[in-house]
């Protein structure tokens, strides 16, 4: 094992520990396990050779946000590869209630770890766009601004959620490529295309249901949003802002007033 | 009738007269029944006498967003008082669909058309942090930005609603002795107090579930709103912005990602 | 025109009349069109050759559920080819409001109006699924009971909406033949199967989040429905009722507390 | 200290011991602090002479439910003074993140701790009403069925949370007229008089957002409770069970249909 883990809170007797294959968003194999790690799919102890990825997230479950089930919101939060040690290491110990079981894949993909390490950025966009964006009703429209890793996956989630046209906009054609691979149906270049004339004609002036910032720049793209909901005609629209920025976005109260629209923020 | 009022739609047949007592947030006796105006308290035909308040819109009820639930976002829209002829004449005739009996209100209050005037304002408030702000549940704390009818109105429902500590932002010292009335617990002079401190100290920096922007004057308080829910401890408050202006709200979307905050929009 | 349908109420000037194709499920093209007559899909009057499918349902929008944003709730509901005169006719004449346009399936079916006349079923299915029970989240089970026209369209929505496993439950061979058309990962024979052994085995334990009962056997379906929800591990269930019934429900109060979970009735 | 409560799992370092004042609802002042208690209040170590009200679920924070935000779902549950040493005892050690200050209750209430251990039962009632309910909004009517200790807490929140009429059935006098001092505006004695004909008197034929069935004695109400949903006009109603009992609930699936009414099962 090469590195333990033990923040000495309460975590000593539910230690787990297995060969790390990649960052802080990982997976694994368990290789040893501590005398009370349980196991969420079988609520029984975990068993040596159950495949596992990790949450990155370490909340301590006994402040006010992880009593109230906001653990997302832990008032003592340690993070995997970040505040504390990370997944860089041949093995890593962390307490059993992170670990959430890959058995189900089993035999669906050739490899499950590498799946499973795709947990963690795909549990952001789902976060989002389902829990905090409040999903979709199968048949809307959403548009998401930024092909990075948390727009793609979003892609994903909401084309399986039944989104009727998937738009994203993004100016670098190989992420354009690889969002229509994740289900986008239509790609906005916003350098070289107007956004809310876009938006319009591919919606047929309906406008989305949700739309996901997660270009990390607000202060650019917070009018294209918000001139786009304007626009059309979809009352309801929720904007989630998933991506981390410093700069402000300059919302116009009134375009959410008249559309019935809001926003949201997102954490990890 | 001094005035008729028909916008050749669809409701003569459900047509309405009655006296009118005060603006366009009115009130009155109906005096003359269209054959076919059904009250909604009874699910009969409107007899003469009945007091009855109106909405201040008049939704077509066949477009798009009157079809889907939302009447107030009606894309045909007309408001009595402004776009169409108001209620300052002895009569006015409305639509049936329009008048809401305050039939029950009889013997608990000395005037109930004053009261009855005063539905169109509380409707805003209610609207505002009951159905976009999606309530409070009993003993969580709120703050008001703006003591002017909506930020009043807000107070006393939401007091009704069992709000621990309501808070009102206030610096008129005549609207702050109105807020009390209406059950303001405590009042901040954010002209001479510091708003986020005060929050902090009136919720024993628990901070608010509800904060509603009633001043219209975003650019201003929009920092003050978010830096109380960066600085207190809740999670999930909801903003809302009721007041209108022009003026853009200066929105650092980590706050409300940190804080699983959002912002709602209500319109009237 | 073979008949003409007037309620008298309110819709004279929104008339429009069109050649049907099928029964109280219904579509055609529209070939008259009254001088007030909206279209939804453009805001503007209808034009000419509109393909359109239309509400079954003639709501007042006068009533309090109607102004409450409950249409099918309406106190003074009509419903076409039911208690008012049906689409078997050359033509017939329905105010615009119920209808809404087809024009976005043009060019995607051979045979729009065909198309058009499931709407009404599909909505059924919709309205119980995704409105009253609330919709799922992408990656949930859900358990159909009834591979009737309204269980059928409820697994092609279930599955669009990113059910992980959508099981129906049917004893008709043909019928789940069909189902497996509409997208039902596994069919289970309740007359030769243990339904709530074939529950626990194709969701592993986990469950559904939602079950719908369609098959109008409440007496006999009930018991195996709260079953499952209490021998699997998940939840929050929702059990929609969507099919008429006279026999009572002999529902165990315990399962729901113990598994968090809840029943809705689903009106059309 | 009398006895120690030690469920090895994972509590060790966080145990916290102090006096109790009742049964297993309990309260009572922290006489000594394991190492890393945390107080929820303060984010800080608890100290000495804090008074505390403790859950009496101990839930163990690492298997599905708790990770998913329902720790009185978890499937490890133990509950103070049943399946576990209760509080009738001079000291009782448990986990800090099942104890909740009532530090700000001093001053307010000459003895907190009597108030303390009113959490509990309340509790079960605020989450009945308020959580697993949805609440009500102020000025909606609520009928709750027996007025025992869970009964009359939830006729004291739902009047804190601005019902109109709050209605209580209960055939005990005494248990009446508590009713009344907890806030209830009218009482139903159902032995005596038709449930269904005072409630459509009382709400003045709009029936209840609300109905609590808190008897135990589902055979008995449940015909009451379906048929004033079916005989008023409200829609939407919500049906709270919190009682146990065994035996069944003839469910009449159409009632909840016809008025979108749903059932919902309350875990304490």
């Amino acid at each position: 094992m090469a590195q333990t883990y033990d923040d000495g809170y309460i975590y000593y007797p539910g230690l787990t520990a297995f060969p790390a294959t990649l960052g802080h968003e990982f997976a694994g194999e368990i290789v040893e396990v501590g005398s009370k790690a349980i196991n969420k799919r079988t609520s029984k102890p975990y068993e040596k050779g159950e495949p596992v990825t990790v949450e990155e997230m370490v909340w301590c479950g006994e402040c006010k946000p992880c009593c109230d089930g906001y653990p997302n919101h832990c008032e003592r939060l340690q993070e995997i590869g970040f505040s504390i040690d990370g997944a860089y290491a041949e093995y890593i110990a962390v307490p059993a209630k992170l670990c959430w079981s890959l058995q189900k894949l089993k035999g669906k993909y050739d490899n499950i770890y590498k799946i499973g390490s795709l947990v963690e950025p795909t549990s952001v966009a789902y976060n989002a766009v389902i829990e905090r964006g409040g999903g979709i009703r199968p048949g809307e429209n959403v548009v998401i601004l930024g092909a990075g890793p948390i727009g793609l996956a979003a892609a994903k989630i909401l084309k399986t959620a039944g989104a009727a046209a998937c738009i994203m906009s993004e100016p670098d054609e190989n992420r354009a490529a690889l969002a229509r691979k994740m289900g986008a149906d239509y790609i906005i270049n916003p350098q070289k295309e107007n956004f809310v004339d876009m938006v319009k004609e591919y919606t047929d002036n309906e406008g989305a249901a949700l739309y996901l910032e997660a270009t990390g720049l607000p202060h650019i793209v917070t009018d294209d949003i918000q001139n786009a909901i304007w626009e059309c005609k979809a009352v309801n629209s929720t904007v989630v802002i998933v991506a981390r920025a410093e700069q402000r976005m300059p919302v116009c109260g009134e375009f959410f007033q008249v559309r019935r629209a809001r926003i949201v923020g997102a954490q990890a």
